[in-house]
């Protein structure tokens, strides 16, 4: 019998998260204060993060130590599984051998617990006693629902609209853990006010919600606000990731040719490449990192690398970074995670400089592979997990055409439980591909912010 | 830092079954055919089962080897992972040590997939094509359909109504690993249609499913039937849970003073429960075995031990347990998988013997345990795994208050992913106790059959 499961012991949870930044070799441009163009200093971000978090954002140490009540709860499901996908290697019939990272055993079913623990502690350590936040399909949402429980804080959340349509059970799933939901746009705020003014039937967009979330954290001194991608201090934390299947794969002497992570605001794909990309950089190690996004908000594949705002309201600081334009609007696709219209800057600089690549699937051919995924290997993945999914079984395809033997490593996020109904729209044949309006890509490109 | 997951590897995932028929004082009555009220030899079995769980439904050996290939799949998920309730104590303040046996880790969410793969195995093994089966909550739907879609066979799930409509993301699931559900009572069988004619709003129950799904194998000779409790072979099969949690305990020098598992059927609680209650057999080592039940549907706690059908429709053999008469329709509560108005023949005969103790609880009260559950250790229970929960909570309040450390174990048979409408309706406060009929009680105990 082969093993099935590569499983770590609760003392090999990293002690440490692994930043990139001590060894890339362009560091990311600083991002702006929207009002000055200068660069952003700690002060323009103390109103809504701790000094903590800020500290993490530009530092450029190689190792920074994970707080023992962190590491604590880590616990709860850390280390995380590495599997081999013996079954669909045998229903593919490859030579490939592909493994893939589970996240989904997280309580609250994804990766983005990782960075929410420490978020919420440092925040707690601050004496804040409220964070707000916003989500996309609520994977985010949930954990911070939780994690904000765990530390006592409370926790209300902006979501955008579309999934909070789509996905009543996430909602639940965050009123469970205690926290507050609405869906975004809302009245609550100014921004939320101003975009119903103008379209009160809005979809709403991640952009759109991140402006109700800050904008509510910046009005009250007991309350900051809480990202679940695209900054630093979020990529760094998702480290454990990589760090964690770097060691499990070693155990069973291997090592990938190949990593796919599914990538919307970044920290997903970096939380498990940075560690390979560390051995690249450094050893010169061979392996190839591809970030998968979705074909309908191909931020890394079709957008341009320039400072832009990380909302649509322009109330963040500009960061240098691909993205579609803020005012883009993607269109609803169910992998809701992955439609945002920037991308991290530590991944957009690495993008840049050609050391990671990406590529973009139609999510028709994502669900194909979602459901060939969850009859061999019994999991059902998550609607952004499953964008690698599909990129690696191609690879897997390939690798069995030229009869190469391959390791394939899957960065598989999160489960996709309370994703079933786009599941029912594709097997009833009723998924569509919904492509993006190029017209309307080139007029927000055009309303890139002059720096 | 203490250990929060206790964790075992592949090789020891057990490689027998443990069969409690070779310990027990007194073993159950057999099973009568209804027709000649004689005993049921293995040809009354044979038009709906494969001979090799024929045997084991009747063996008296003490282990039963595990086929390999079982063993294999067993991998995906097994061993499954032993918590100890660190951040629950915390919260209760009880000198209580509370530990939860996690079946949850299960690609379809609960231990129901440990008899669904051999079952599926042996039937295959057997020729057949084709299987059907009920399903209540959804939790044994989920796991035979993706057992089936293992071994390449069609599977049928006629699923109890109001589970149907409540919960559409589990029918969804089955349909994503591959099976063909309909609602019970469907017009698809005799028996679903004269409960139609009868009753054309029906709710449904796994009595009437029951008879649904056997109706459908008698008539096919390339199908067969497969049945996800009750049975000695399914509580056989489960025995995995109770001869891991027993060794994962053992690791950190613990043995349970109480063990608590939700029981409907009787196979979850047979699968923890068996494997120590050997020991109190054996080595007349002292530990409670509590089945913990609705009060809606209160079986052993309220029921009588007679011979009844399995089903409404009178198909099944008579089978000596505790029962609320098949007639017995149990209001629609949240906990579906434990609206049934039998119990396994084994859990009767040993709770009749005074081995094991039961009690039951009003789903309000289940519901608040699964909150706090789900806020201090993160997983969001099954309603009908919430059942020990909330037992176990009030037993470590109760050790708290005669300040006793006991050591306390549960059977956290599955997550609640599917089962969010049930957390909302109780967090909006709009969840009701609904409790059953004494009158109708009385008549379903009044149409017993004659033996």
């Amino acid at each position: 019998m082969s093993e099935k499961k590569i499983l770590l012991s609760e003392r090999e949870i990293p002690t440490h998260w692994y930043n990139v930044m001590a060894d890339m070799p362009n560091l990311p441009q600083p991002p702006l204060n929207p009002a000055t163009g200068k660069p952003a200093g700690p002060e323009d971000l103390a109103a809504i993060f701790p000094m903590e978090l800020i500290k993490q954002e530009v530092s450029t140490e190689r190792w920074i130590e994970i707080p023992e009540p962190v590491r604590e709860l880590y616990k709860i499901w850390r280390p995380a599984p590495l599997y081999r996908a013996l079954q669909l290697e045998k229903e593919l019939d490859t030579p490939a051998h592909i493994y893939y990272k589970y996240e989904g055993v997280s309580p609250a079913g994804s990766h983005k617990l990782n960075t929410a623990i420490p978020q919420a502690y440092y925040n707690k350590e601050a004496g804040i006693k409220r964070l707000t936040t916003e989500t996309g399909a609520g994977q985010w949402g949930s954990s911070i629902s939780l994690a904000c429980r765990f530390f006592g804080l409370e926790c209300m959340v902006y979501m955008v609209k579309v999934s909070y349509n789509q996905k009543p059970y996430r909602r639940i799933l965050m009123n469970t853990f205690g926290a507050q939901v609405v869906a975004s746009p809302s009245n609550l705020t100014e921004a939320g006010r101003a975009v119903l003014a103008a379209d009160p039937d809005s979809n709403g967009s991640l952009g759109i919600a991140i402006s109700e979330a800050v904008e509510d954290a910046a009005k009250r001194s007991d309350t900051n606000y809480s990202l679940g991608s695209v900054l630093n201090h979020v990529c760094l934390h998702q480290t454990v990731i990589g760090q964690e299947a770097k060691l499990q794969l070693e155990k069973v002497g291997e090592y990938p040719d190949v990593v796919f992570a599914s990538c919307g605001g970044g920290s997903n794909f970096a939380g498990l490449a940075f560690p390979f990309l560390r051995d690249k950089l450094t050893e010169n190690r061979k392996v190839r990192l591809v970030a998968v996004e979705p074909s309908a908000c191909p931020t890394l594949t079709r957008g341009t690398f320039a400072y832009d705002f990380g909302d649509v309201a322009k109330m963040t600081p500009l960061l240098m970074m691909y993205t579609l334009g803020h005012e883009f609007m993607p269109p609803g696709i169910h992998a809701g995670g992955l439609r945002y219209h920037g991308d991290s800057p530590l991944v957009s600089q690495l993008y840049h400089d050609g050391l990671i690549e990406a590529v973009a699937y139609d999510q028709t051919r994502v669900f194909e592979a979602a459901v060939q995924f969850a009859r061999t290997e019994g999991i059902v993945p998550a609607p952004e997990s499953a964008h690698a999914v599909r990129a690696a079984i191609d690879e897997a395809l390939r690798a069995k055409e030229a009869g190469e033997k391959k390791v394939i490593l899957i960065g598989l996020s999160g489960h996709g439980h309370f994703d079933m109904s786009a599941y029912e729209t594709y097997l009833s044949g009723a998924l569509q591909d919904t492509p993006y309006s190029e017209e309307a890509l080139r007029e927000s490109l055009s309303r890139l912010p002059q720096v």
